[in-house]
């Protein structure tokens, strides 16, 4: 059995639903990460590579990989061996462009990728599939591609490295040699294959079905041959959340079928919502996330009434119990956001026993996300047009690697 | 019932199976056009049309209008009408390239298209279908490339005006606002109506289910923005063979949903193979067809060895009952080949009265299709590399109306 063995549709039989489209668990249950990695096959991502990536790269480990946020891989030991080999490779992740402002959840990705680049010097693609947005949406055409533009603001803002980077949206870069690689992939994947990857049923448009060969080529270097012009073997690594690796998982599969390397996968488990870890959070429900664009009054309000404690109801039994952590939504953020492992532990210690209440691990969490998001607004605000149309430009990256 | 009704998969119920990938009818017997025009929904091409177009254009109407070649068409009188208020169009056509020489019946639409362009002074594009053979005849993307600059100079051996005339291969040219239609077209049409339209199975890959949006969108000016700027109320009128109308009825479902004028067609029947009137010729059987590379020696050979004959098989029985010339090819043949009508006639007196044999016919037939072929031969020796170039140039047409 191949990487591709699990492919019947996840409706029939799974209590969790996790793909592209859908994340679901039933009622009251938390998405269980360790059948995920059964189920989609790919691998944990053990405490040792924090250690190999650490020495490898000779600056501390991001807090995302400390703290198990990316938690999963496929073929990430083969980059690193690679790289240890003096072999380049490069990044690629992306973004569907379907609301105005980004919220914590979305940053998480973009965060990560961010201290890649930097730590391992490598260029990076990032698509944002306008077109994907226009179709799933149902949003106009004009509408997708200037949410594409404004969600490219905040990603610029969270620090990438111009001379690095390229940045492109579907509508404005699917042709030629991107077109070639997708109608390559496309000839070697059935109706009834993406059926079984990813849900389709035979109600659904033809533009779905068109799809998955969209945003598997970003992971071929051939499709950028302003960057990667007789790179074909480069290796490429996606940072993404896991509800991406069915879009992978058949791009690994039709590699070795049109003569590419298969792309090396980094997979991070789900930003929680607000009001507990049942999944992905919603764009739909403003109290369900943190936004960017909130203002200081707003995370308060938010974090203070909305985000669930794993407090106990009395102070009393608080004392007695202590919180528990494993659905507290306050400490939760931070393991994602504070940076302090020294911090995190203390108030794992002092809130889990019950020392230390809700209401100042809320504080403290209001701090953090406040301080982020004011230094998200600031760097955004940074952000011109002509920035934008920089990273965006179609253009030789001459000093891309090292 | 609109134009889309008969959208059940036709090889459950139907004698003959006529779409894009398939033609065939019951052993032995002949393509019923009557039948098509009813199943597919669309008008018969009357005599008045060939009067109103030679009227409307002021030059005798094309040997292919004349002998009802081109016999069906949707929305052709509109076309008119409106070229009558001094409105303009413009014409679509293509090929799927899938063979490295021509023959006679690729020949029909293209020879027809030039007749037209001539005739209305409008601007035309073509369509080079190289993605869709990729696919189909399961090629390379260079071979199929290849394949379609080498018909583009038999199609630029035709004759067309530069000046109007804009060649392009989907591999080069997708992408853009071209790509924003393919997802405008895709959006509208599911699965299950591919499978209606096409035959489509799940069993299929999804290149293939991708593709129809491909040939739709040319239909629509704003595709080629280079061209049809500001101009996206132009209506198109595509000239081609019957069994590419199910591409263009699923368009013309479509367009009006996407905000698009309905393009128009004018339909012919199929080019007869040598060996009798049950098809279209057939790529893989050399000796069905007379190749554009054909010598005289070739052609010689090929209509008297393989020339299905509507003689009798005595002479004294072909001068009791005359030729049959429903089933006799060089006589069809000479319909589309022979410009003369009293030439026409003439034949078919002698030879549907068993005055005139076989052998004289052939004789003519041999005659007009080497005068014919080394014409052509000699236009496509004359087409450079570099005129090839300046016909695929994304540029705009200045002076391509009137």
């Amino acid at each position: 059995m191949g990487e591709n063995a699990n492919e019947v549709p996840q409706e029939e039989e799974e209590d969790q639903i996790v793909n592209p489209f859908q994340v679901t668990v039933k009622k009251g249950e938390k998405i269980d990460y360790d059948k995920l990695i059964d189920k989609f096959g790919c691998q944990r991502l053990d405490p040792s590579f924090v250690e190999r990536v650490e020495r490898v790269t000779s600056r501390p480990p991001h807090v995302f990989l400390r703290r198990g946020v990316f938690f999963a891989h496929r073929d990430f030991n083969e980059i690193l061996d690679a790289y240890e080999r003096g072999e380049n490779f490069y990044l690629y992740t992306g973004r569907g462009p379907s609301s105005e402002a980004l919220h914590l959840g979305h940053l998480v990705p973009f965060m990560f990728t961010k201290y890649l680049q930097d730590a391992f010097k490598v260029p990076l693609v990032i698509q944002l599939t306008d077109d994907e947005k226009c179709m799933w949406k149902n949003l106009s055409v004009e509408e997708s591609q200037r949410l594409a533009r404004e969600n490219a603001k905040d990603i610029i803002a969270c620090g990438f490295d111009v001379t690095r980077t390229f940045i492109f949206s579907d509508f404005d870069y699917v042709g030629g040699a991107f077109y070639k690689n997708m109608v390559k992939v496309a000839k070697c994947v059935t109706f009834n294959k993406v059926v079984g990857i990813f849900g389709f049923t035979p109600e659904d448009h033809i533009g779905k079905i068109s799809f998955p060969p969209v945003q598997a080529v970003p992971s071929f270097p051939s499709s950028f041959p302003h960057l990667f012009s007789g790179k074909d073997d480069l290796r490429c690594l996606i940072p993404c959340a896991i509800d991406q690796d069915p879009y992978f998982r058949m791009t690994r599969d039709v590699a070795p079928r049109i003569g590419y390397q298969k792309p090396a996968l980094i997979e991070s488990s789900f930003f929680p919502a607000l009001q507990g870890e049942t999944g992905k959070m919603s764009a739909s429900d403003p109290n369900s996330a943190i936004y960017v664009t909130d203002s200081a009054k707003d995370i308060k309000k938010k974090v203070n009434n909305h985000a669930f404690s794993g407090g106990q109801d009395s102070i009393e039994k608080h004392r007695e119990l202590g919180a528990n952590l494993e659905v507290d939504i306050p400490f939760k953020y931070l393991t994602f956001f504070l940076d302090d492992d020294d911090e995190v532990e203390h108030i794992r210690k002092e809130y889990g026993s019950g020392r230390m209440l809700t209401g100042e691990v809320k504080q403290k969490l209001i701090q953090v996300l406040t301080e982020l998001v004011e230094r998200h607004r600031k760097a955004r605000a940074a952000v011109t047009e002509e920035m934008v149309d920089v990273f965006m430009a179609v253009r030789p990256l001459p000093n891309m690697f090292g």
